[in-house]
């Protein structure tokens, strides 16, 4: 099914209706390109003005290699032409970033365009989108300002997305977040490619462990469903979907020509595929943070290790709520660390190492938990503001995390010296 | 009833149990407290070695002049001469920071303290609590690393925390958010000085707009909700409650010695006496940051106006789920906003100007949702990372709010390049 590599991995690619003017579409993507693709870039366009010193062609069919993959972003009455000449020049996908489509209520250009694109065996993302994002090979179509919005680490977390806006924005957050990030896709009308071929795709490329989906409406449901319940064996596939109330649907009838459906049948649709559901953006990218690593508990017993009781309890409240449960420790779990610890540790589950808990502390508290066989995750919270730990606890988390047969989630809050030394130390590392 | 008002505005304070000795709880307190605090600041300790070259005394009563508050932390076997020697000295209002009190079971520790309080009549906030943060006179009795924490900006909201970690880590997080803040308080075991009493002073406190409450549980809850019912018509009262689950409530139960109760009684509770609950830290202070600017609808019908589809489709969403509405917009103004706008502008609530939208279309769709009657609070999406729309747009709202009768909200999101600019250009505005 690596039948869209193209789109991804091109060896060239043209982008037609490249501009120099700053601010355009066609001048984003130009430069976005020659920025971070390292295959051959082409710049198309009728006034064949040179941009960025580069030759630019009148049209496809005067280049003089071969070209994979073109993006489109000439007016919607041109697209249809420029798709023609693709057509001819054995071109194998292209994204059509110009809107003026069924959104408008244009649907027959969309019905055109779908019929060149079968006579040549074309595939095509769009119209009407922001594209494709490749956070490993260079390839971005994502047009917004180069002084407005950063990209995210490289990752391995793939994000579909029926809106074009999300897709932008999800990588500027996540670059702030610095949530590693593999391929972003916003595929707009959808006329061709859909969620299932991408999800179908993103399944055997190595550089994407989990799936997150935001979904307004789908129209072929049966095929979503057959292939989300085939990757999802693989590939844990997470979904937001909008439109869930009566206002939310009616807006996303306007936006995407969605039809939101009843939202029970969604739910059910996703719970028989096996999609995880997120009730916002923040939850989905929290658990595609975990999933990235591949990261499964033993059991659903889990331990938390803390020194701050208030965060413990919430930790608690959340475990209940998401229908996991606090491990019951041994009584040998419990003497031990009980003859090891101050008094006014409290030893029971969540473990409180209250407020002056140094490393040590933290130390003798991981190798019970690991040892205990009803822990089949550990999280541990760290209060790093207080005196008593020094940022060294995070390699001691890391080097315990590296023998550990059992999987070790770190959570922590608060400002910004914190949260960057934590994230510096964890990062790239098989820890969330 | 600011008969609390010496702990917040103390003319002089002592800090009993003051040290040299760097990450220790002393030595963080009298460095800030001396770093911050307009007032005379003494420092107490045993040893009487100069504390950053500055006298110190044995004992408070050796201080020649008078003392309003004292902050003590010492250990707690001497917690009670050094408040006896506070009753001489005829001290108002004393922190106690130090812990190993009923929370390790000597409950007949606290007994005594009371005692000894009620005899010279002096108010006791903890003991066991990290205390107060006032962001306007500079008392600071947070302990925390000052290498590794930062504080927030000036602000109106006010948060009480039964948790000593999150008043510290919401100091921290809301400085990295630029969430201005005025006064939090941990009040510990609250012998003494509980929720009840510090709501009513909050609510009678200039510089508080809107009070924020974590709580695991509340002992009088009678008291409580007397309080909150008078101080809500007022001042609004939001409350995280945590322990809400079986596991919460056992691990909040060792971890303040708190019964948590059955969730339905304090959903009541709540709900009796108009404090308005958050499920999380982010919803908490989102509410927090449009209440502190005494923002309240006209109506509740909302008017969206974004640049953004989805983001459109997940705001409906919201409204709905949180029992407002979308507004129904006149003929008038749709037909008008149709006249104005080009084709491709969906002119219904939401109104999506689209991805092209730029300054110009903003300010139409402004004006006409303005002057529609069934608009009573106007939220506006703005996804600032296109093109189109330059940072002057911020200056068109701060103006465009300024004349305006109706509330209007500015919702964005992304990273860091666009979130300062926004946040520095709403700072200190009444536009949250």
């Amino acid at each position: 099914m690596l039948d869209l590599n193209f789109f991804f991995n091109p060896t060239s690619v043209a982008v037609i209706g490249a501009s120099d003017s700053v601010g355009s579409v066609g001048y984003e993507i130009i430069k976005n390109m020659l920025d971070t693709f390292k295959g051959n870039v082409y710049a198309v366009n009728l006034k064949q003005k040179p941009i960025f010193g580069k030759t630019c062609y009148k049209s496809i069919l005067d280049i003089p290699s071969e070209v994979d993959m073109a993006i489109i972003a000439v007016p919607s009455p041109f697209v249809k032409d420029v798709l023609e000449d693709c057509g001819r020049k054995k071109v194998k996908g292209v994204v059509i970033i110009s809107g003026g489509f069924s959104e408008i209520g244009e649907k027959a250009r969309e019905d055109e365009l779908l019929e060149i694109a079968k006579k040549h065996g074309i595939r095509i993302i769009g119209p009407n989108c922001i594209g494709i994002y490749d956070n490993y090979s260079g390839v971005n179509t994502i047009f917004l300002s180069k002084e407005k919005i950063s990209y995210p680490p490289k990752g391995k977390i793939s994000f579909l997305s029926q809106s074009g806006a999300f897709a932008g924005l999800i990588l500027d957050w996540t670059s702030k977040e610095r949530i590693g990030m593999s391929k972003v896709v916003s595929y707009g009308n959808k006329i061709d490619v859909n969620e299932a071929d991408l999800i179908n795709y993103l399944d055997e490329d190595e550089n994407t462990k989990v799936i997150c989906l935001y979904i307004e409406g789908i129209r072929r449901g049966l095929k979503f469903m057959e292939a989300a319940k085939k990757v999802s064996k693989r590939t844990p596939i997470l979904a937001l979907k909008s439109g869930t109330t009566k206002s939310g649907a009616k807006a996303a009838s306007s936006h995407t020509g969605s039809l939101a459906g009843e939202d029970i049948i969604y739910e059910a649709a996703f719970k028989q595929s096996h999609v995880i559901r997120a009730k916002n953006f923040e939850e989905l990218f929290d658990m595609a943070k975990v999933l990235e690593k591949q990261i499964y508990p033993k059991s659903d017993g889990i331990a938390v290790l803390t020194n701050a009781g208030g965060l413990g309890v919430m930790t608690a409240d959340a475990l209940e709520m998401n229908n996991l449960r606090l491990a019951n420790l041994s009584e040998d779990t419990i003497n031990q660390l009980k003859k090891q610890f101050p008094e006014r540790v409290i030893v029971s589950n969540p473990i409180d190492l209250v407020g002056d808990a140094d490393k040590e502390r933290y130390e003798i508290g991981l190798d019970a938990l690991l040892k205990d066989e009803d822990v089949g995750l550990i999280i541990v919270i760290l209060l790093l503001q207080v005196p008593t730990l020094s940022f060294e606890s995070i390699d001691m988390l890391l080097s315990t995390n590296q023998k550990a047969e059992k999987p070790i989630i770190v959570l922590c809050t608060g400002g910004e010296i914190v949260s960057k030394q934590l994230l510096k130390g964890l990062q790239g590392q098989h820890m969330p």
